[in-house]
């Protein structure tokens, strides 16, 4: 009997069973809210880490902004509120009394943190001033669904003041690509498709947002993370200005950009299989598990406990299961949910041939290795691993994506994929169309796979999917 | 001119003077929150880094809980509710509807955690279950003051459920000395005094609450971290239950505890001085700044970006300061506000003679130093600076405790420092009559050093001051 739906059954079904069963992330009490359990919080922190380390390297600080935003800041950028303004917590007593102004949770944070750029920023010499926070927001969902959609997130909320238009446009790429697209390649063996998104589905208060889409199993497109050219928009609405060298008083150039928990449902949807998770072995907060299948008189633990420590002296994040009370079928089958990439089992039978077996989780198979190679072979696997991973998701999505002529078509071909066509085939007025039959233009690509400059530009192609 | 108010002038200006100029924190749009700034979060996530590293060691795992409590959850347990309600902030209205339940924002997790604790717990097998979160949590500030007392704060909060008292006693002291304790001896080098609150000052809904005090250069005591023993309280409440392993249904023991962003605040006025904050080595996100005083044909500069590769090698967390077109004094403030514990000069002059000046921000010592051993020097001065901060405050902390026979003589001392008698002199009424005079007792100690068991230990000494 199978653990999980299977996928082909019934894929959002299967979803909610992974969630569960590997003990990733359930509801929390007030809906649309969720928690995060040790399982999925570890893989959350791998995240963090990884993104941290490429933000810091981009050059920006972490700095903490306010929860608690008053709501006049909101009303200062006109499509910055009415965006936003359907989806706020408000929050109207405190203290035991009714506040005289209601302050918002924030949603995202460029007018709190508009207001101290514009104290902190004085002369030319002070840009540009790169900033980002890992925090929660809340976003009040009216269909919440775990890690894809919920009142309350986490994320990193990127935002940076520039002197000139230039300067914030290849900040904002510098992230989309450096950061964003080379964290999902490299890490989460993601090869999700860059574009820049339509004014329909632009950021509110932004000028130009770029996203990285993912293609999850189901044929269904996630927006893994977004990077936001502002212009002067929160500058005038928060008077971000600075002096010159020539000594002239002139308005910054601001990006904000952000990728969340959200990217955990990315993950499971893109990789997972009907036994589970698949973790990429550079994100996998446990690389390797070696397993005792069995032991009589300790040997077996003996010679795994020293394998384990062999291991960790290379670097690799790995766990000993010496857990012999339980059966090894029942054991190896949550190792699967829980999508550790390697596994090596040493029983009693192998140990008499010097030998292990090798198993690697995302093409589950098997292989006897002698117990002399055995590190070696690991660490080999798990860069091969990290590889195939990415070969295997990308050939899924290519698979997946058809080029189409017409509305008509590509409206067929989304019902279980993604269909590429011509922007100008669809154009504002087809997107509209497009929208009552559930779908979106995820992004706009040039056909050597660059963003186009502008939503006008010739030859610009347009992704069009279901999306979540 | 000092860039700071003196410390003897006016010291709670001097703490403002030192969180604006060294740019760590500001006051928030609403009122009672804060900004922390780079530089402010740069030591938090230091602070972080290393109090999570010593709670994994503790076998706790990491997750994440949500903001937003249904109000019912709180009043289930009568003394938490009663503590926590005057402090709320409560949200009433949901993406532009007015809520059926309104949902408080959480001033600490005992309550939602203790709902899941319920859910996952099955067996004797499942505990203990050792959980911690980091999060922000909102308490209604009506005296805020950054860091030490915001309507939000940054704090990680660990939950732990036990299948016997002895258990959770155990474990509570555990975080109490080998987390809390020992990160703010080793890495804060900070000598805080460790005891048992008095039932007045105890955690809304604990049996026992166990505190790391600090004591500041003011004479004030800082509640710097607690750990609460809740015993079946919670369980009770949230019907937090296991069975045994003959069957029985039995309650379990739960524990929480915490510390906060407001240990930036403790550490600040533990070891700042009239020139800025002075960071512990083991701490400072900076450790060593390595300053080209002035160049003419470059080489200086080469040198000391030499300097900073070797240490870098090393592992010392260096940062180079070659802004040479900003005079050396303006920049040598600025790095002593910043409290970087050493700096590494260089100049022509000290180069011509292949020296270099080596100056410890703890004492303002300086040293010629030949460029041969420069590296060596930092290192070991690195560890000499930690040690020697850590017997200061000890010395600062142990002139500033006065042993006294009564509660009036106590009531004089604790003006200007602290106070320590017998807790049996004072009791009960004595302590709502300090209170009177502004004076807490901020814990029972035994004559060792140890904790009382209850508050009616024979011989437990009461350390009676102001506090933040």
């Amino acid at each position: 009997m199978p653990v999980l739906t299977p996928q082909h059954e019934d894929f959002p079904r299967w979803y909610q069973d992974v969630l569960a069963k590997a003990k990733l992330a359930e509801n929390g009490p007030a809906r649309g809210t969720m928690v995060i359990r040790p399982n999925g919080y570890a893989i959350w922190e791998r995240m963090q880490a990884e993104i941290d380390g490429r933000i810091k390297a981009a050059g920006a600080q972490n700095a903490y902004f306010p929860l608690l935003i008053p709501m006049n800041f909101f009303e200062r950028e006109a499509e910055h509120v009415e965006g936003f303004s359907p989806e706020l917590a408000v929050v109207t007593h405190g203290g035991g009394k009714e506040l005289t102004e209601p302050l918002a949770i924030r949603p995202t944070s460029e007018a709190v943190i508009g207001e101290y750029m514009a104290k902190w920023i004085d002369s030319y010499r002070d840009l540009p001033l790169l900033l980002n926070q890992w925090s929660n927001v809340v976003r009040w969902e009216l269909r919440p669904r775990i890690f894809l959609r919920t009142t309350e997130f986490l994320w990193q909320e990127g935002h940076t003041a520039h002197a000139t238009g230039a300067d914030a446009r290849q900040y904002a790429r510098r992230i989309l690509h450096g950061v964003y697209q080379e964290f999902m390649r490299n890490v989460l063996a993601m090869p999700v498709i860059v574009g820049r998104k339509t004014a329909k589905e632009r950021f509110a208060g932004a000028e130009n947002t770029m996203t990285c889409e993912g293609i999850m199993r189901d044929g269904k497109a996630l927006q893994m993370a977004t990077s936001h050219e502002l212009g002067q928009r929160f500058s005038r609405a928060f008077n971000i200005s600075y002096s010159s060298a020539d000594g002239a008083s002139e308005l910054c150039w601001t990006t904000s950009w952000g990728a969340s928990t959200r990217m955990l449902g990315g993950l499971i949807m893109c990789h997972g299989d009907d036994f589970g998770l698949v973790l990429p072995p550079a994100l996998a907060p446990v690389q390797v598990v070696v397993v005792v299948v069995k032991d009589t008189d300790g040997e077996v633990a003996r010679t795994a406990a020293a394998l384990v420590e062999d291991l960790k002296t290379r670097g690799v994040r790995v766990r000993l299961d010496d857990n012999v009370a339980q059966a090894f079928g029942w054991r190896a089958t949550d190792w699967d949910l829980q999508g550790v990439p390697i596994r090596v089992e040493v029983g009693p039978r192998d140990l008499a041939e010097n030998a292990t077996l090798l198993y690697r989780r995302d093409t589950r198979d098997k292989d006897k290795v002698s117990l002399d190679n055995v590190v070696d072979e690991v660490q080999q696997l798990t860069g091969r691993i990290q590889m195939d991973m990415f070969e295997t998701a990308m050939q899924r999505r290519d698979a997946i994506i058809s080029d189409c002529a017409t509305i008509d078509e590509a409206r067929d071909v989304a019902q279980t994929g993604v269909a590429r066509l011509p922007w100008e085939v669809i154009g504002t007025a087809g997107e509209e169309d497009l929208a009552t039959s559930g779908l979106t233009v995820r992004c706009l690509q040039l056909s050597d796979g660059s963003l186009p400059e502008t939503e006008h530009d010739a030859g610009a192609l347009a992704y069009v999917a279901r999306a979540y």
